[in-house]
């Protein structure tokens, strides 16, 4: 992990709680409302369930056959929005609660929408189990949640069939992650391969274009595309493509960026180019 | 301010912590090294002032030469990384500090790589102060720090001279917005408006073709873009484009998106956008 991609997150809260001072000060006295009070995040979940929470993440968890759901705590309103019904009918047990019982959970700061469930992680599949998407979006070592939950958003977006990770350096499935994701990482498969050099190779076998991004590639991103199957492949800010990856690729390609900085968030970069190969396979369908 | 946008962080370095956890249980003994201590944010710099933390982003502040700043805390190796030269020469207090100092004003999860400024606000502009920039970013009410700092770094990459943001519901200057940003926040004009649809009709008088980004846009983003000078209007995510908004742009253009998700992280979208914007200005030079 970069030193750019660790989460800054004290510093983030602290900021909150300013920018909701200062909000306040501006706006005039509030209206009077429940009192707010700080939580702090809770215990872990237990066994290594994750904690999905957030009205679309619950719903597309919800509405996935290959998510095994342990329990769920959901406040009347959520249960409403969500469609739920009766309660008692769901397959696993659901506590109808008030909404500071789960921020006792999530902490107050992470925006639950009184929605939460504890679910198994998601089964990584092997690289054998690729479909026949023509769209993949390949990490190598981008570990920070709410990056590579962006990601995963716009992969599904752009409709990127899945998600392609180191075993080690990848990112573990977490709240904050699937959040960031907004319900897509329900409709993507992920795949964690050991050598990530060698999975390149399997998908050149495959039909893939594999492109690396770096701001010093020879071609620019438009004029990189080719075939009917495209991984794009993105390191961590800071730190790159590692080498052998570089060598492996089939392609090494830039963004133009005409103004003084030259390089953008790794979710960011992402989008352009996952919106530039639905652009090309779109075109050379 | 939409639920989206909130930050969510304690939750963030509780998992942080975890992924640590099983990162160090997959990678076996570590070797001996410093002591890490966790440190909560200090107090705020006092008199509005905002603390700018990490290599590039204090790296710009040095070299921008509208950013007044009051005092520094840099390590012996940063300030060497930053090529500070005599410390007693420079025209503000420096203390050459250990890294730990530094994390006793901004928490040790903040990644400030040894250096750390407090500075003044920049000084948002006013509208009539745009300049003769061919593109800017015009914020409906986003105001999530990682957000506009990750839209700031895009806007500058791609070549945008101003970002138009109301003055209520305004993203204010922090550490995170600017560390997110990472550098690309002493390169833009800031500017504030009382009114954004006025504003977007001042931009019409000034060539402008502003171009609001909403999901059920009639036209497709590339299709939209027209003339030599492009707004790209933007509204928080979950709630979009206020309605006076929606109804002064020139036009209301969507991504196509063919995925099952139909929406992106507002910064990747804003990029996305960017990007489109800098193509077209730069065919139609």
């Amino acid at each position: 992990m970069s030193q750019d991609d660790k989460p800054k997150t004290p510093r983030d809260s602290h900021y909150a709680r300013l920018r909701r001072a200062h909000r306040d000060i501006k706006a005039g006295p509030r209206p009077p409302t429940r009192r707010q009070q700080t939580v702090e995040a809770g215990e872990a979940p237990p066994d290594g369930l994750v904690r999905l929470y957030g009205l679309h993440t619950v719903r597309a968890a919800l509405d996935n056959p290959l998510r095994k759901i342990r329990r769920m705590w959901v406040t009347r309103n959520a249960a409403e929005r969500l469609g739920l019904g009766e309660l008692d009918a769901l397959p696993f047990p659901v506590e109808s609660v008030e909404p500071k019982a789960i921020d006792r959970l999530t902490g107050s700061d992470a925006v639950h929408q009184g929605a939460l469930v504890e679910a198994e992680p998601l089964k990584p599949k092997r690289l054998d189990a690729l479909g026949d998407t023509p769209l993949v979006i390949v990490l190598d070592q981008v570990t920070d949640p709410h990056n590579v939950g962006a990601i995963v958003r716009s992969a599904v977006a752009f409709g990127a069939g899945a998600l392609i990770t180191t075993s080690r350096h990848s990112p573990a499935e977490s709240g904050v992650l699937a959040k960031s994701a907004s319900g897509a990482l329900e409709h993507l498969d992920l795949i964690e391969v050991r050598n990530l050099a060698d999975a390149l190779l399997q998908l050149h076998d495959a039909g893939f274009q594999t492109i690396g991004l770096d701001s010093d590639g020879p071609s620019e991103l438009e004029d990189s595309f080719a075939g009917g199957r495209i991984a794009l492949v993105l390191g961590a800010e800071g730190k790159g493509l590692r080498q052998k990856t570089r060598d492996t690729v089939t392609r090494l390609a830039r963004l133009d960026m005409p103004g003084p900085i030259r390089s953008l968030n790794v979710s960011n970069a992402a989008a352009v180019a996952l919106y530039g190969a639905r652009r090309h396979l779109a075109a050379n369908r």
